[in-house]
């Protein structure tokens, strides 16, 4: 079988339509909600986040801990949300961590993991109950410096940087040398130094990257990291409380992509918990998981403010743009552009007869500004309501939100 | 002759060091800036601003008026200081309209360029005396209803997608289908149908590309630019009062860029206005520059908070990232990441005999998180401030700046 890149089409969406085919965002309409807030809007479904959690739960084994890591979509709605549905969460700064403790207080497990943080943050941590993933020998003595400052325990766990990556992967986040976490062939030595006295010992977090589509690609990675974990596990002051394996279910944005199947990625973690149920012993085994819980359930609703013919194409032209969704505009991470699945909210199951080739344009005065190149679409006109989807992960705040002085783009749960 | 990679140097630098090689901006220790802001911060010299606006004053025709392109670097001291050296501002939206009014008063003149403009934005131009570039026929016409409605006329000059390109220009934003301006051969069409009763007809604005290095491109672009607007002059309700050439005058970011020859852009201007004095008339001719003028300027000052080597590769890991200057992070518009001029603040002009080679990132979770890739640097530490230059431009408003919900980025002109 072969296939044409025009032949590729977007994976399938989780949205319903009305009677006459406009786009429904957990049953409300998105022009409506493109109306109360004035566009452009970001709109989060949230029936489609906690499907997708279900989907989760159902399909992988019973003993996995799911954690949300709040970068993806740190939009406090979402996270009060998804604290109800996981059993963990991850931040990556004090600003993340001061929000999370704000939304659900101080009984959820909360990690913190990047390469740099600050000794406020650090201080930060011990303050507000959570484990500090440590990234480096150097950080490991700066926090127990600061603990035993504040006369208080600290919790850590480690960053090993494996000597394996994820195959496939968007982002590789292991493998070779990194800025992330300690090499697994140093892990021995910081144990050595383990300061008992103010430290307490709490696991491992091993990340081989992530947006991997390739479920076999992801049971590989966490057999792996899971097996790390325990042969490091010998070095450690005590037996790990836990071991987070990373996540990097990724997400099916581009033409071509299919989804992760998730039935595979279960039956993977069980073989491999199975394997080694002994030597897992009390262990909590997490998936820590941002993009994967966020990015389907999220739509980016913009307004086309003109609509044009320059040399024979077309284009829409949005007050939306890049400084809202920057991935979108193939800037982040990408070295080549790909379309999102881009959709007329009026028309979402487009009846046709009437379609034709539009290139969707943000307001910005740059030609980076692209929401979708050169798609067939249903007619629309000015005033129309253009739904980006898939925008539910890494949208405002991963934007240059201040980029040419235009105003803050609105969010809402629905 | 010929060169290889590892030949390639950075373009020189316009700072001096202190007696012991230290990095001074405008006179002042970056150390010292950096101490009283906490880290990071954006630093941006007066005197290497206005002497970039010296220069391009000596090499270019005494009738090239000036404007500043405020998206480039809008933080309010630098555009108040700009503004005292120029001839005009460039605005992108109704955000830095406000933000050029209330810095500068009624006065000064001022254009508003932008494909998506809102109807409140067209609203505030006409309010705060600014001249708008029109970009289609649509715009035309709803700028128009808004003068009526409002019973006050308004400025407009007529955006031109030319048939041409700047040769060698980082981003194209003319020649073949754009979102940009009315194509050439549609503005007789649009000046049949100017709405003389409320729209007053200022000129043109023909922007032909942005970031060349090329002298010679540059000439011919300039040339073919003012031509065109002569050629459409014939069509227009009146004589054009102003020519807006654009700019298109690019930085030397990267090892082996060399900077543009400012004396062959002002001898071509020279001979293209000589030969064209005649039809030229009374029209002001503009270069509209943004980046230009303040990219030299800038420095990023950011703090090492750890140094780690991973499988014999050496980190330096900042406090600051790609959520404050996402370009250096190779993410905004380049294909490939090449790296900036970086320095070590304490050791700007390097005594040697220590340097190392290290990878510069920031704090940030993310592979993405580079400022310097693989670079021979002296020596340097936990404590140390780095330097990462030619930042002047496109910095914490062009950037993710709530990515990781870390805190906002200081900024000072000194």
């Amino acid at each position: 079988m072969t296939s044409t890149v025009a032949d590729k089409v977007h994976a399938p969406l989780p949205f319903e339509a009305s009677n006459d085919g406009a786009l429904l965002i957990n049953g409300i309409s998105a022009a409506s909600i493109a109306a109360r807030h004035d566009t452009p809007v970001f709109a989060y479904d949230k029936s489609v986040i906690s499907g997708t959690i279900a989907s989760l739960r159902a399909a992988l084994p019973k003993e996995i801990h799911l954690h949300y890591a709040v970068k993806a979509n740190p939009f406090g709605p979402v996270v009060s949300l998804l604290a109800n549905l996981v059993d963990g969460l991850d931040v990556a700064s004090q600003g993340e961590l001061e929000l999370v403790r704000s939304l659900v207080g101080l009984e959820m497990p909360v990690s913190f993991a990047g390469p740099g943080k600050r000794s406020a943050e650090l201080a930060a941590a011990i303050d507000l109950k959570c484990c500090v993933n440590l990234e480096s020998i150097g950080e490991m003595h700066r926090f127990a410096d600061i603990a035993r400052q504040k006369g208080v325990r600290g919790l850590a766990a480690v960053r090993v940087n494996p000597p394996f990556d994820l195959r496939g992967s968007g982002m590789r986040m292991g493998g070779g040398a990194k800025p992330f976490g300690i090499d697994d062939t140093e892990v021995p030595a910081l144990f050595a130094q383990w300061p008992s006295d103010c430290l307490d010992f709490q696991g491992f977090h091993i990340f081989t990257g992530s947006q991997s589509l390739s479920a076999q690609a992801l049971g590989e990675a966490h057999a792996n990291a899971l097996q790390l974990a325990l042969d490091l596990s010998e070095f450690a002051p005590n037996p790990p409380h836990t071991i987070n394996m990373g996540g990097g279910l990724g997400v099916p944005y581009f033409p071509g992509d299919t989804p992760v199947d998730l039935s595979h990625v279960g039956q993977s973690l069980r073989d491999t918990i199975a394997a080694r149920q002994s030597n897992i012993g009390q262990a909590k085994l997490i998936l820590e998981l941002g993009r994967y819980m966020v990015a389907e359930a999220g739509v980016y609703l913009t307004r086309v403010i003109d609509k044009k013919t320059s040399r024979g194409s077309t284009f829409l032209i949005t007050d939306g743009g890049l400084h809202h969704q920057l991935a979108v505009s193939g800037n982040f991470g990408q070295v080549f552009r790909k379309n999102y699945p881009v959709a007329v909210a009026r028309d979402y199951v487009a009846k046709g007869p009437s379609f034709e080739r539009v290139t969707v344009v943000g307001c910005l005065c740059t030609p980076l500004d692209r929401l979708g190149d050169d798609m067939e679409l249903p007619l629309a006109d000015v005033g129309d309501v253009i739904a980006v989807m898939r925008c539910g992960a890494y949208g405002p705040t991963a934007s240059p939100s201040a980029f040419l002085s235009h105003p803050a783009c609105a969010e809402e749960l629905v």
